[in-house]
């Protein structure tokens, strides 16, 4: 069983009708239903409103791959919650960053660069292209799939040069996005991906719920988890025997 | 003329009398030293205890490469001018990071990680070998150089993939490590470079001058500079014709 | 002055008149000009039906850049021919490899990979965007240009992933494409750049011409050029002193 | 279960006692020895000498990981068999690239560079660090092993940045080697391992067998198998509606 913690920022589902109109429970637990369709996934779920976000050492260290949508209120997690994601991705947790998570502390912090984009909310069509269709995450995926209604991202995306990239996105009105992008940052393996939005009921299209069942799995971690620090090897332990010379300030 | 800003923690030098013995000045003006040597340079230094750190909007605005040395006062660096150095880094601005920069607040958010490494400080001989002889930063390199007395960095150096390793360092007391490392960020050209201490005289070496130099000439940026931000494209703006269809919540 | 080298197939321009008429002296006459707007570009053109391709060892040794456009001789091109430039860009010649030269024999070699695509010529519009609009090859253009008339290409393109994506394109069609892509081999700088046909006067178009300037000078050779070979190092020759151990067969 | 394929050149074993002392039943017999430890692999060999290597279409179909090792005999190697592991590499097979093996048509081929390197037969000590003790084929590694008597191979090893460096080795000479590499082309897994050698018995040390065994694990395929073409789309499958527009040649 893969453990996967589905997060949410779970703000507009509490402010706008049009959001609870497709998300009766959020958008995270519909997120959760999709993922939950694959018996080898065990789902739960966490909220920006719950005490440490519902990102508990406890929660993250028995968490395999988590998964990310926030939008309105990425200034409202706390530092040291979005430290703690970090530094579990690097130490082999897996992380799903979802559409407007892009400009997440967690997905900038891994990143490094701003994360910036072109945008448009116009309900336009966009078909997402498969750049590879031997990539397990595209498995199960025709040639392209197509979303009818959806905020429209645009190139640039200021971010670094992917291991990846899986899908590329066309839009109506005229516009491309690399949409599906595989990062590994130490031992997290991370994949950025575009499709999903408040006011559209993305998150249940057969398509987008069978890439992300796909892409958890393929974040899940298949090494050790390494903790690592910044040791000193006193002479004694240098492999090869040494003598001290020169000088030293310590 | 590249500009280049030399910028030293300058703190080892104010307490210890074998560091100011190796470096009269201050390291920071040592490295200045070195990279005056090549006339197409323009280099001037910073330092953490000047306003801003000597790292005001002006200076980087008119610096095409920064250089940074620090090692015991890496917190001492305000949040704000660490986040402007890597802000500017992404529109552009060249930046090495020497030896124990590796943990510097600038370093670490460029590259997502932790940046650590294993240490130790016995005055043991370092080999440090090209890796591509054909690389820019390696040209005046032999196929190895010596540094005779020199702390000693070990593998595991928990960083990103690099775009190209250029040089690999072998220690007498039997570790290795990658002490050439290339990264491309947004615009920014970054190189780590491992060599460099505060109580051996590393930085009057011919070939870690030469390197200095080739690196500053690598990183220097070549194209525009490119201030991002994350635009809305009205629909009016749409390449192609369009109408607002769906709902939205703006 | 950055020496140029034009390179073209030559046989579309001998057989129809479409392509004369876009054409009138060859694509590599078209392409040639363009560059030589440029007063540090040096420029002299090569076909496949002159003598060893007009590729010879003295022509390629005195090349610091070399574009490529084949499309329906690819298997003319001489083995040895195509190793030969192989061999000269992992040495540091620069390599601009155009639209259907993706299915060269020296693009193949250099990628290892099939570099197969999708295409249909059907005269659609194309747009080219640009994915960062920093990069040095990306200069003068302006958030993307449009090709009123050209052949799709379209993903999965079964290239590496690149080191960096410059450009994606739109199509009229529906697909999309990553167009101008960045590698680096050995010491070799080479961009894929896909807009260029023969039916269409796609080489005459001012932001085509600005996109092959831009990139021969990227491309361009900064490091020294370093003829590898597989040397054994002798035991005398060892940096640390060490006596035969073991057993050996030679 | 993970169907392998191990590959031996099996020449050296023909001719030299030293070798046939060390591998009496071939290093190949060796190799599959050490990773039938494991129960979940399944293990047959092929060598040189069989009709078409013993690489035949069907035993590539049937093949999820191979590993190559070849040293006297590169040449020997019929362009079709190597051409055939590449394409299958590519849609998906696993490899293992092994010591010698750098120089090898399919390695080559993979990689597009030269692949050289410097080395010294001296039986010398080579200490393996591991870089990232979380990487799935360091599990069960420390952090380095050590090879008592072994040919050295040194830097500047001329193949492109690889994805990740998972072990880099230090000589008793004085070299080091980046000896663990990653790489993914199309949707093959690749990775070279440097240790191994026919006059040492470096495929029985408990240490090289555990990296084996963990590297067909990590290279075994995870998507579906591609087999790619360079489809023509024709006008009337564009997604988007469109007309012939322009002319064309064909």
């Amino acid at each position: 069983m893969i453990r996967v913690t589905v997060w949410g920022e779970n703000v507009h589902e509490l402010k706008h009708q049009i959001v609870r109109d497709n998300y009766p429970d959020g958008m995270h637990e519909c997120i959760a239903e999709g993922l939950r369709e694959d018996p080898e996934l065990d789902v739960r779920t966490a909220t920006l409103q719950q005490p440490e976000h519902g990102l508990t050492e406890g929660i993250l260290d028995t968490t395999d791959v988590l998964t990310w949508w926030g939008h309105a209120a990425h200034d409202k997690v706390e530092d040291e919650i979005a430290n703690r994601v970090q530094k579990r991705v690097l130490q082999g947790m897996g992380l799903l960053v979802l559409h407007s998570g892009h400009y997440s502390k967690v997905f900038r912090r891994l990143m490094g660069t701003t994360c910036s984009l072109t945008w448009r909310e116009a309900g336009e069509k966009e078909r997402i292209w498969v750049c590879n269709p031997g990539h397990p995450i595209a498995q199960g995926i025709d040639k392209h799939f197509e979303i009818e209604n959806t905020e429209m991202y645009g190139e640039p995306f200021a971010v670094p040069a992917p291991d990846e990239t899986v899908f590329v996105s066309w839009f109506e009105g005229g516009e491309v996005f690399r949409s599906g992008l595989c990062y590994r940052r130490s031992n997290g393996n991370i994949f950025y991906f575009r499709p999903g939005h408040e006011t559209y009921p993305i998150y249940h299209d057969p398509n987008v719920k069978r890439v992300l069942k796909n892409a958890v799995k393929w974040a899940a971690p298949d090494g050790a988890r390494w903790i690592d620090s910044c040791p000193n090897i006193p002479l004694e332990n240098a492999p090869e025997p040494i003598e001290i010379k020169g000088e030293a300030v310590h």
